[in-house]
């Protein structure tokens, strides 16, 4: 079965959410945030010492958007993957990258250095550079939403997913309130998909049953 | 014909090396760094106003690891794409994010606070906190390279362009003075490749052609 390692709306919660989409049995272990860089039981599984960490067989991945591509690719009958021979494989490539790479990294910076370090350590410049940075580009995505209800094939994809994660993690630093009407549109659209909720749900009873705080991640823990 | 918006040295690196792996056609325009983004007839190509921009008839692309897969697969006589059906698929794909979310991006830090700000705005506290975690990361790759010429598959694929860039950037900022003896190795094979040589030399016949600095890239403008 399936293992991942998860933190509490973490970046690992894009395959949660992918396994979820898909209806896939799998096995959810929750860390603390930062996941345990010191546990070298973890260690052995990630060496990176972060999440996620998925298991599928002999397949461990640890990059969230690459692991949704995989669980898509896999599943094709369930429509989140575009394969190559469609017209918009090169949009569905792109918006894998962009969710992670553009619109995720920046707020992590955010997140740390107005939360997570100690107050000597906090960089205020840091967290607005980076704040307007994601903003700027999230911005790009408005024309695009304003004719679209999903990125890219006229459906929606593993693509979303990656994207989705990166307006989670907006909502919880309250950048949402600063989204234009399609992107925030478009984020209500997400929350109402079938995998979202039931992703919600698993995280929160995992973390329940392993007395991990729900909210660990977004605590600076 | 595709065409190719870069900048010296900046992402954009990777699909020029893909490029000249794959020995395709291309038009290559180079940018002043960072590239023009209040230049109206670039932000019409790609409204995030970055490098890249990569035009492929009607597919757009702005996202560096995601062109390197894209072209890779287009080409698969080449071998730089791993299929779907391989044992090395999920490795393949979290190494081109891997590239680019964990060893890029933190080193954009590193220049960005070290030497694109004014000094009144740098910031040798995340300078060093991103240096440290680029290191950190880095090192993981150590005893994979201990028994592997490259990344997965066993041959040479665009996961190793998307990683190799990183440390390209890494040999800008000096930080290859910290690589582990594996990781070295591994780095000049990298530069042996044919396409890297042939890459640069066309970044800098490109850059005196169009009137730009040919190390405009790492001098902060």
């Amino acid at each position: 079965m399936i293992q991942l390692h998860h933190c509490v709306s973490a970046r690992s919660f894009r395959p949660l959410w992918m396994l979820e989409e898909l209806g896939l049995p799998y096995e959810l272990t929750l860390h603390d945030f930062p996941p345990r860089v010191h546990d070298d039981a973890f260690l052995a599984i990630n060496p990176l010492g972060t999440v996620p960490a998925f298991i599928d067989g002999e397949v461990c991945m640890t990059e969230s958007a690459a692991i949704c591509q995989y669980l898509a690719e896999r599943h094709p009958e369930a429509g989140l993957d575009v394969a190559s021979d469609e017209p918009a494989y090169g949009d569905y490539l792109n918006f894998l990258h962009f969710g992670e790479a553009t619109l995720t990294f920046p707020q992590t910076l955010v997140l740390r250095y107005s939360q997570f370090e100690p107050e000597a350590r906090r960089q205020p410049q840091v967290v607005e550079d980076y704040s307007r940075w994601f903003l700027s580009r999230l911005r790009t995505l408005e024309p695009r939403l304003e004719t679209r209800h999903w990125l890219c094939a006229e459906r929606f994809t593993a693509a979303d997913v990656s994207v989705g994660y990166a307006l989670l993690l907006a909502s919880y630093l309250g950048l949402d309130e600063r989204f234009k009407p399609h992107v925030r549109d478009y984020w209500a659209r997400l929350q109402a998909r079938e995998g979202f909720q039931p992703a919600l749900q698993a995280q929160q009873a995992a973390a329940e049953d392993q007395g991990i705080s729900p909210t660990a991640s977004m605590e600076g823990r």
